[in-house]
């Protein structure tokens, strides 16, 4: 399994179909457009300058809202994720 | 419902007409105008570099002007928002 | 009114005409030009990465030199108001 | 043998081929797209401000995922490696 | 008269005729070039992240040396001044 | 004898030479290519905010790792040195 | 004379003719090439974020190296000065 190191999270993008059927979906304009999916791993948290962990917010479960262009794809065993950092999560839903 | 991170808000834009009618409305130069909403979420607020949490000034309720590129749109079950960062909002009503 | 948030603060802007006529004016050369303009409302203070409020400087009354291109400007009742950061204020008359 | 200054390891990259047969590989799209390699060598970690040195999380043995653009890459003996800084590996496997 | 805000000084600019008889002028090649002015006012000092205020170098009456493309330009009842942060100061003389 | 100020350190570039023909040498991909030399003096370390010194890892007589475009050279007595920062040496061999 | 503020140096630059004719001179390829003079004028220090004074490590006779395009040139009683600030200054000889 993928371990993200210090604040990154592990997400599972939500399908494209289950995102137009659902009650969140993206709006048409030219602003930026967030993505949304679910936190299937949770990094152990940022070292502040004195070297302590800081506690992450979002947890193993959570439904993330992430921007358009945020993060790294990465696919194990044909099934892709993305690696986020928290600070790239907008919302939880 | 969506629940920001750190020192993020969602805001509710006011309605065009509804800004046109009232007595704040933009000027028409070239400056960076403003926009309004009504502040339906607030976030917990950032954590510093200890990993406190700084308390919001924003509160739920709130009408807030931010400036009109700020911000991520959302619509939730047909209704649009916005979520910005509290240092984007510039005033209170 | 508008209460502005953290470090910044309301100025209504002294009129065009008020300006040449009055002791300080803004020189013709190159330099980027100060304006200046009423304080009309005033910020807590931004607060330090602890979540203390540093206290300002300025205060309600104040005549103020800000530059040219500083800040938003906000119509309210068909009156002009400009919301500037404490730090693009440059002087006090 | 290397020895990696502050926050920086040595990875030797996994070849091309054993990428492709393995369960994780890199996907086809627009995204910037993570490497895979085994630590070899770990640095004793940055010193903050205050000079106390900030234990690294990634240890030898580990495999890593690192940004397509990251580090520099050197060569012993007739084998290429990699340096990378500790902030430039996304994930651990 | 002008009171300076925080770290910043006004300036009363040497005038071009006084620099070249003086002992101190500009030399011509095509380095940055410093102009010299004497101190009219003086800021209370710019506040750190705790809040408190760092003493001031220069003082009234200093003649200074500063950077051209330094500062802002007010007039008031006909004279010219300049602000400048005191770290665009580079040396009294 | 050159002294470095700071977090600098004086390298004696190895010959071109040397290089090819030892077990270390530069590959030829499109990547940023390290150089290696050897250590004649070390400064006494940077200062951090305190104004505490904080001690160098690197020591005379290291063979250094360092980016292509690192430092500045110097030349005393026709030999040829380079002075780069401590930040700048990616590893020790 | 000339006194430079915070962490400012004031130096007198070698002749061109005694640097070739001295020990160390400035290579001819395309890397960054640093200048050598004589301190004359050493400012206080600068201030850290507390208003403490931080220590000047270079003092007045020091033959010091610095940058090609380092800082600010002066002219005073027909004598020509460099300004640089200590962080500019690369060693000493």
């Amino acid at each position: 399994m993928i371990k993200p190191l210090a604040d990154r999270i592990v997400v599972k993008p939500a399908e494209a179909e289950q995102k137009t059927s659902s009650g969140l979906f993206i709006p048409d304009n030219a602003k930026e457009k967030p993505m949304q999916g679910k936190v299937v791993a949770v990094g152990p948290g940022r070292k502040n300058d004195k070297g302590e962990v800081v506690a992450m917010e979002v947890k193993v479960g959570d439904v993330v809202l992430y921007g358009k262009y945020s993060g790294t794809e990465v696919t194990v065993d044909g099934e892709n994720f993305l690696i986020v950092k928290e600070s790239d999560v907008i919302a939880t839903l």
